[in-house]
C-alpha cells in the first residue's frame, strides 16, 4: 500500500511537471523557426531528389551536415541499393482533330514508349469503375484516359479513394488491349501541371506505358472525345536503373534516464523530380528534426531518433528499414512518420490504450490550445516508412493533418516551399514536441495498453 | 415650347421603358449560357492560338462560323500581316553551385541565344530600381534576374508597376553589360510555371536573351546567390516571322432605326502559346459576343459589331483597326473591348458628361443589382484594340474588373477554361447587355458632354 500510495504522489507530483515542461516546450516550439530553416535549405539548396539520383547522394550529405548542426548524435548513413526509375524527355501531342502539345508526366516506373513514340485513338472514361466495366472491343488498341476527378478533403481521403487510377490502371487497361494508359491527374486543383507518381504492372501483364495529364488537359480530351475521334501521340524515355544507392541518414537525441528505449521518427529525404519536395516531405524531415531538437534540448529520459528515409517514393525504404532493424524492434518503444505536407495537425491518435493512461492525462489539455484533438481510435500505422516496424510490433502515433490543399502539390512542380505556410509547419513541430516530450520521459511500455476504466 | 414638352415626355416614358427592357435582358442575361459555351469552344476545339500561327487560322474560322451560329450578319475577315513570333525549344539549368532545371519561359520577341546556349553567372536585384542603380561592374558579363515579387490587387494595378521589368529589362540589362536577361514571372501566385509575355528592344541597344523565372525558381536562386557563386545556362530557339499573316473577325447585330451609328465592342482572338487562352482573352469574345447578341435579339436601334481582333498580344491590331477604319471613325458612336479576363465588374466609366445625360438616369439602378457602380471619373480608354479609335476621337466606355486572380493565371499555363467562375462570367455579360442597350437604344451622341448641373 505505501508503494502504491507513494507512486501515487510521485504521479501527481509528476504528471503536472511533465505538463508545464510540455506546455513550454509547445510555446517555444511555436516560436521555433528551425523547421522552416531545413525546408528552405533542403528545397533551395539541394532541390528535387529521387532516389538514384547525383541529387540524393547531395541530399545524404546535406542530412549529416543538418543533424550534426542541429546538435544530434550517433549520426549514421546506412547504405542500400534501389531500382531506381529516371525520367527522360518526354512529350505528348494531340495528332487529331488538330495538332496540340499536352501537358503530361510518365508515371514512376512506367516503361519508355518505342523510340517513335506511340500513336492512337484515345478512349476516354469518367471514371475508373467505367473503364473497368467496359468491354475490349472499346479498348483494344487504343489509348485510354481514365479522368475522374479528385475529391477535396480535410483528411486527405480523396487520395486512396483514387489512388488505383494512377498504381493499377495500365494493367488494367493492357488488360483489355489498350496500347497506353493516361490518368487524369491525382490533383485537387485545376491547375495545368500534370501530377507524376509511382505505378506497377501487374504480374503477368503486358506492360503499356503510363503518363498522367494536366486536368485542363484531361478535360479537353474528354471535350474533343464527345464530338468525334481524338488521337494522340505519346513519346516517354526513362530508364530502370537496378541497384542504384540509397541511403537513410538517422541521427539521435541520447536519453538521459533510459538511451535504449528508443522513439524512432521521421520523414523522407527522396522527392519526386519535380518541384522542390517541399511538402512531400522536406516538411516532415523538418518538423521532425526541429521538434527531435527542441524535446532533446531539455534532456528527456528516452532516446529520440530521426531518421531521413531515402527511397519512400519508391517505396523501397520502410521495408528495407523494418529488415535491417529487426533485432532492435524490442527497444523501439513508439514510432511514427510526418510523410502528410505542413497543414496544421487536428487530431493525434495513440497506440491502444495510451490514451487513458495516467502518464498521458494532462496530454489533451496541453494539445488543445494547438487546436488538435486526441482521437479514441488507436493509431493504426503512421507512414510508410515505418509501416514495417508496425507490423514488427512497435506502437504508433499518428497525427492528421489537414490535407485540404496537400494534394493541389503533391508530386508535382508545384511543390515548393512557398506553397507551406509557416505558422502551420510551427504548429506541427509544437505538437510533435509535445508528444515526444510526454512519450520520451514516460516510463510505460506503450505496448501494454491500461486495463479498461 | 410645345417641342420640349413633347419630347420631355417622350423621355418621361421612354426612359423607364428603356430602363424596364433592360433589366429583363440584364436577368436574361445572368442565364443565358451563350458566353460559357464560347469560352468552352474556343479553348477546346482551338486551343492555343498566337498571331502567324496555324492555330490562329483555325481560330479564324471558329471566329466566322460562331458569328454565324449566333445570328451575326456583315460577318468580315480582315486579313493583314504582322511580325509573329514563334517559341522553339527552351530550357534554362542551373550549373553552379550544382545542376538542376529552372522552369522559364522566353518572352515574347526575344532573340534566341546561340545554338550552344548562353552560360554565365547571376546577379539578383531585389528590384528593377536596384537594377537601375547598380553600376556596369555589378552587371557586366552576368546573366541579370530581377527578382521583384507583383503585388495583387482588385483594380489589377500591380500589372502596371512592374510591366516594365518584362517589356524594358532586357535593354536596361543590356546597356549595362548583362549578357541576358531574366525576369522574376509578373504573377501575383507563387505556382511553379512561369509567365511569359511581349518584351521589346530599345532602338540602339545590343539585343540579349530575355526569359521569365517561375516564381520558386527565381527564390531559389536569389536563395543560393545569397550565399556564393551562381551560374545557370539559357538555351532559347526561336523565330521572328516577318510577313506572317493575320485576320480581325466581325459581325454586327445591325440597327433597326440608326444602323450607321456603330458601337465597336469585342475582345482579342489570338493568345499566348501556353494554356489555352481563357482568361486572355476568349472571356473577353465571348462576354461582348454574347451581350451583343442578347441586346440585338432585342432589336436596338444602333448596330453592335463584335470585333474579334488577331494580335493584341504582340500589340499589332489595335493600330492596324484605327488605321483601315478611320473613315468610319465619324460613324461609330463608342467603342470598347473586353481584355481583363473573367473576373466580377464592379466599375462602369462612360464618356465625359454621358453619366448626367437624361437618357441614362436609369443606367445605375439597372446596374446596381450586379454591384456595379457607375464612377464618375470619364472612361479614358478600354483596351489595346481601341486605342487608336479612341484617339481618333471614338467615345469610350470601360468596365473594371476584379482582378485579384487574374494575375495568377495571365500569359502562363494556367489560363484555361478550368479558371473562370461561370457566376462571374455571367455578371459580365449582364453588364454589358445593359451598357449596350442604353447605348444602342439612346440618341444622344456621346462624343458632346451634357451641360453641367
Amino acid at each position: 500500500v505505501k508503494t502504491l500510495i507513494a507512486a501515487a504522489l510521485a504521479l501527481a507530483i509528476a504528471t503536472p511537471a511533465l505538463a508545464q515542461n510540455a506546455a513550454a516546450l509547445r510555446d517555444a516550439a511555436l516560436k521555433d523557426d528551425t523547421a522552416w530553416n531545413v525546408v528552405r535549405s533542403l528545397t533551395s539548396e539541394v532541390g528535387a531528389r529521387p532516389a538514384g539520383s547525383l541529387a540524393a547522394a547531395r541530399a545524404r550529405d546535406w542530412g549529416v551536415a543538418k543533424l550534426r548542426e542541429l546538435g544530434f548524435s550517433n549520426i549514421k548513413v546506412e547504405p542500400y541499393t534501389v531500382t531506381a526509375w529516371e525520367r527522360g524527355p518526354e512529350s505528348a501531342e494531340l495528332t487529331a482533330p488538330f495538332r496540340r502539345p499536352l501537358n503530361i508526366l510518365g508515371l514512376g516506373r512506367s516503361i519508355p514508349t518505342p523510340a517513335g513514340g506511340v500513336e492512337g485513338e484515345v478512349v476516354v472514361f469518367a471514371s475508373y469503375d467505367a473503364m473497368l466495366s467496359a468491354t475490349d472491343r472499346q479498348i483494344a488498341g487504343k489509348i485510354v484516359l481514365v479522368n475522374q476527378p479528385m475529391v477535396r478533403a480535410q483528411d486527405g481521403s480523396g487520395y486512396g479513394a483514387i489512388n488505383r487510377n494512377r498504381t493499377q490502371g495500365a494493367s488494367e487497361a493492357a488488360r483489355r488491349g489498350a496500347i497506353a494508359y493516361l490518368t487524369r491527374s491525382l490533383a485537387t486543383d485545376d491547375a495545368n501541371n500534370p501530377h507524376t507518381g509511382a505505378m506497377t504492372y501487374a504480374a503477368g501483364v503486358r506492360q503499356i506505358p503510363a503518363a498522367a495529364v494536366s486536368v485542363p488537359d484531361a478535360n479537353v480530351l474528354a471535350d474533343l472525345a464527345a464530338k468525334g475521334p481524338v488521337r494522340i501521340k505519346l513519346s516517354m524515355m526513362s530508364r530502370t536503373v537496378p541497384g542504384a544507392p540509397a541511403w537513410d541518414v538517422s541521427g539521435e537525441m541520447i536519453g538521459t534516464g533510459r538511451p535504449d528505449e528508443i522513439i524512432v521518427i521521421g520523414g523522407h529525404l527522396d522527392s519526386w523530380d519535380v518541384g522542390t519536395g517541399a511538402v512531400d516531405d522536406a516538411a516532415g524531415i523538418a518538423i521532425t528534426t526541429a521538434a527531435a531538437k527542441i524535446v532533446g534540448q531539455a534532456r528527456p529520459r528516452r532516446t529520440i531518433r530521426v531518421v531521413m528515409w531515402g527511397a519512400e517514393e519508391i517505396g523501397e525504404s520502410g521495408a528495407r528499414y523494418g529488415r535491417d532493424h529487426a533485432a532492435e524492434v524490442p527497444k523501439i518503444v513508439a514510432a511514427s512518420e510526418s510523410d502528410n505536407g505542413a497543414g496544421a495537425i487536428f487530431a493525434l491518435a495513440l497506440p491502444p490504450g495510451t490514451r487513458t493512461k495516467p502518464e498521458f492525462a494532462e496530454l489533451q489539455s496541453t494539445l488543445a490550445p494547438l487546436k488538435i484533438n486526441v482521437v479514441a481510435a488507436p493509431a493504426t500505422g503512421s507512414g510508410a516508412d515505418t509501416a514495417a516496424l508496425h507490423q514488427a510490433g512497435v506502437p504508433a502515433f499518428s497525427f492528421d493533418q489537414d490535407s485540404s490543399k496537400y494534394f493541389d502539390l503533391h508530386h508535382s512542380q508545384n511543390d515548393t516551399l512557398e506553397q507551406i505556410d509557416p505558422g502551420d509547419l510551427a504548429q506541427n513541430v509544437a505538437a510533435w514536441t509535445v508528444v515526444l516530450h510526454f512519450i520520451a520521459n514516460s516510463t510505460v511500455d506503450l505496448r501494454v495498453p491500461a486495463p479498461a476504466r
